[in-house]
């Protein structure tokens, strides 16, 4: 299992992922789920995958190699793609044609297409998006009302996004919200595991990136994991009982 | 859908459920999935279902109108069971007997058997327990390990119980716990719904027991929801950065 989230801020992008991978209880890996595309001064594009592992390695592979173009011919990669929407367009395309070449054997073997990207970032002078690419090739786009998309395991981490996440969320908060959200993860699905893969981008900049790999006993995320548990803690005990139970 | 929660604390017991029953979207309906099976200053038990409306209902009514007993063939009810340990048999046994009687009809017409109980008492003199009976006619029991238990859509509102409740959690933070868990489940899933209905019983009293419908606009609920948004906004940001994100 995976749990991967993206946050489309107004002040940049926050992208985490989880680094587990299995095939059955005793077959556990680590892979990271978090692809950068970057081109110096003028894209940065950035993935995470969760589902089939063969499966988002050939997407990954051929949006980099490339696809011919439907109507030119020509064959385009994802540093080629002039708009972020295009990208998402050829990451879906990409999706669908690892489908045709896999989809029916692993059908026959009851092996679930199972797929989903998000893919966020900018090119120079236009919108940062984020999108989330599903297994049938088509795809959603994080909105002002839904400014972040999660893959993979989704629900326990859920609630504090819901509390928490606007667009006007500073892009500090939205990595605290995110390791949070993580973390709520963690304790709950023994299938995500550390470390954890993150990139912080920030609006305008293209080369503006942080990347960081969060290990086991990262001081930051224990010291986030901590105040957390404490402050939950502290939160609900100061909550007056209702009038209707004697204490 | 349908969310519920058990807690077992040491001061007592906190079962709290939904009242939303869909069969499809536009088919929802508000039914209770709390039971009480009172015997004054005797025995406190009280039951929370999810799954198939039909087959919950159908085993709370088999457990009070009885089953005969394998081997003495004498009929037993939910009133009459000596210990918790035989209510939870006995609703398992009915559990099984309801698959024996709707089972294979449900299959051939791909309905899933699909429903889940928690059960929780206790009876004069012994011990304050709560199960989980599955499907499959089979149970398990809360532990000081794992002192709650829930059924349905569970793992939205699951971090907040695992940070929270021990067996040593006061019965009225174990209400405000509860409540805060199934806020986060109405949140993110709306196939869960108002109205809640609620039981607190406090351990030795047999009768000590409140239940309180907390309905849409009710007071205290809408307190809790909005102080637990602001603590957890605050909480987070307390935190500090992280000294590799300038701010």
């Amino acid at each position: 299992m995976t749990y991967c989230v993206g946050l489309l801020l107004d002040e940049g992008l926050v992208m985490l992922g989880d680094t587990r991978t299995n095939a059955g209880f005793d077959n556990i890996a680590c892979y990271s789920k978090l692809q950068k595309f970057h081109v110096l001064g003028e894209r940065l594009m950035t993935t995470l995958t969760s589902g089939n592992l063969a499966i988002s390695q050939a997407v990954i592979s051929l949006v980099q190699e490339g696809l011919p173009d439907p109507d030119t011919g020509q064959v385009e990669t994802i540093y080629t793609m002039p708009t972020m929407g295009r990208a998402a367009t050829l990451m879906a395309d990409a999706v669908r044609r690892v489908h045709r070449t896999y989809g029916e054997g692993m059908r026959r073997q009851d092996v679930s297409f199972d797929v989903s990207i998000l893919l966020g970032g900018q090119i120079l002078g236009r919108t940062l998006r984020l999108f989330h690419i599903y297994a049938a090739g088509n795809f959603i786009e994080a909105t002002v009302d839904t400014p972040y998309l999660q893959i993979g395991e989704h629900k326990y981490g859920k609630p504090i996004l819901d509390r928490g996440v606007t667009r006007a969320t500073s892009l500090v908060d939205g990595v605290k919200l995110a390791l949070i959200s993580m973390d709520s993860t963690l304790r709950s699905n023994l299938s995500v595991g550390m470390p954890l893969d993150l990139l912080v981008y920030r609006k305008d900049s293209i080369d503006g990136v942080v990347e960081q790999r969060i290990e086991e006993k990262d001081a930051y995320f224990e010291m986030i994991r901590d105040r957390w548990s404490r402050a939950l803690n502290e939160a609900h005990r100061e909550i007056p009982a209702p009038e209707w139970l004697s204490p």
